[in-house]
């Protein structure tokens, strides 16, 4: 079925008519609605419109802190703890990026974290705000529901984790990593499920160690972690960066937003941010980036490939054309967005302006 | 053949002849022989006294500066940035990691780079000196050659980009996890063909895109990253962290020190430092890690599998086992350590007391 292309203005207006009648203070409304378009814009789909419809359920369910007191709980130099107050996680992670950014500016580096928050969408969505300030940005994240056990068990005690990395360049677009420490994110399974593809063999594996293809009985078995036991490791010891040190959910603590609307999940998140320019001259770092970049690209290639990428490359690319074109929306995620629309009763999205 | 148990005092003090006929001031002698052993200890095989032979080659090549003036070049509340004047890494590593530490309790948090440094042993031995201050502790660094190409690619531009994390527990051992980017460690392909055995595959390939199981043969081929390209990206911008960011060697900079003992390798290595008491109650964090750990040790196994491992929990075992019974070394080793002995003419290892 074809896509549609829906310009990035109607969908940021769409979900801020959506938060806003869902009863968010407006200025929050309009974050909200900013952050899940650009999520959108850099073709992190997983993470963007598709959220729209479980956020709206939750909400309704009682399940969101509507008028947070988003606050530092701790504090000192170099790092601060927010409770976000069971709020919307795109609020607590914008101003805890801006709270890092502050004191990295001070101290060369800054490390937030947060307890009492929500889902946040794509971590490269808050290691990329460090970029406008020509800092590093660094996110750290406990999903909200496990589908990772520990290496050698079928208990899933543990999230995808995932990791974000932004790093300024000079002409270049700046290096952003943005992964999940499973092979695929699962995200990426939903928007499988919603798109009617199966998935590869190495994603997942059933209860009996089989492969798992077909995104519909996800539920019957588990991610895979990157480099095996390597994954399992990085996804424990970001989790407790990102969790356990915030007094946020980890392992059996971690609500499944997916089930339970109503529970507070206590999610953690972190974000880490670095100035460049503490270390010596920026325009040096960016310029030496810029080399880094272009070596890499210029690269020898294997047979059959076209260019070697740089992290976040795609996902420049992608914005660029999402903003010159709009965005590429499925019949199904539309059918959904119009199903969201009805039952607040604000206009459908290609009625909104 | 059979190994030999030498306790690790024995060797240690043979480190620190050698380090000292080598023309190391003794207490930097000490220094390394200390964290050489200790790396042994913990059961880095790759990274202790397999190590001696060719540090010695190098120092003797002009390629160390044995009295080196290690000093903070930039410096914020929270972050330094160290020259290390082409020293010895493990006394580079040593500074930097008591530096952090100390911002880390002014500031909650630090982050100490070096450039100008060298091959310093196991991420984790940094990693853990944060332990003993009930702080958590983060090690990056670019290693010593490269054996990674970008994804899509046979140009080996990135090294094997080892990371550590070092979490401090309450009764439970600490969460130590050691890793290279790469599903093996080059260090452990050394090991593998000193021991003359094979490799496994998924190690490495070579540059037709087969499998290569001979370590004889490892200059053929390169490593293989964890979770394909996302090792690539992790190890991409790990090296920025670690490299980049403090103007050491990246990428094709980075000096081979397997084939060149001369050339200052301009190493690059960070450091960082959490202290978890600026989050909440320390005792409280490690009663939940404590928590965390035995949820997972308790969780279910797969068939055959005999126990759900945490992070560093076999090291902590091998350190038990290694204190109490001394260090196990191959015949190969100590006849690479007896070389050493004759070449600078001090007493073998097993006449060292």
């Amino acid at each position: 079925m074809p896509e549609t292309r829906i310009p990035a203005a109607q969908l940021r207006g769409f979900i801020a008519a959506a938060m806003s009648k869902l009863g968010l203070p407006e200025a929050d409304a309009g974050i909200v609605a900013d952050l899940m378009t650009e999520a959108e814009v850099q073709g992190s789909d997983g993470h963007g419109a598709i959220r729209l419809a479980p956020y709206a359920r939750r909400i309704r369910a009682g399940g969101i802190n509507l008028k947070p007191d988003i606050h530092v709980v701790k504090e000192k130099a170099a790092m601060a703890l927010l409770d976000g107050d069971n709020g919307m996680g795109h609020l607590v992670m914008q101003r805890a990026a801006q709270i890092a950014i502050e004191k990295a500016r001070q101290c060369g580096i800054a490390w937030v974290g947060a307890r009492l928050s929500n889902h946040a969408g794509p971590a490269s969505l808050y290691a990329r705000m460090a970029l406008a300030q020509d800092m590093i940005g660094m996110y750290y994240a406990v999903g909200n529901a496990n589908h990772l056990p520990p290496w050698g068990g079928p208990d899933m005690l543990l999230s995808t984790t995932p990791i974000a990395v932004a790093v300024p360049a000079g002409e270049e677009p700046a290096i952003v990593l943005d992964m999940a420490t499973t092979v695929a994110a699962y995200g990426k399974v939903k928007a499988k499920a919603q798109r009617g593809e199966q998935m590869p063999e190495g994603w997942m594996i059933d209860r009996q160690g089989k492969p798992l293809t077909d995104p519909k009985h996800a539920e019957e078995g588990f991610l895979m972690p990157i480099g095996g036991y390597k994954g399992y490791g990085l996804a424990l010891v970001v989790g407790i960066l990102a969790g356990t040190l915030n007094g946020a959910a980890m392992g059996s603590e971690t609500i499944d937003f997916n089930k339970d609307d109503v529970s507070v999940t206590n999610t953690g998140q972190a974000i880490v941010v670095i100035d460049p320019d503490a270390f010596g001259d920026i325009d040096e770092f960016k310029a030496r980036v810029d080399k880094l970049i272009r070596e890499l690209r210029a690269s020898e290639r294997m047979p059959g490939v076209d260019r070697i990428w740089l992290p976040g490359e795609q996902s420049h690319a992608k914005r660029i054309a999402n903003e010159r074109d709009g965005l590429a929306m499925s019949p199904a995620l539309l059918a959904q967005l119009d199903t969201v629309a009805k039952d607040l009763g604000i206009p459908r999205i290609q009625e909104t302006t």
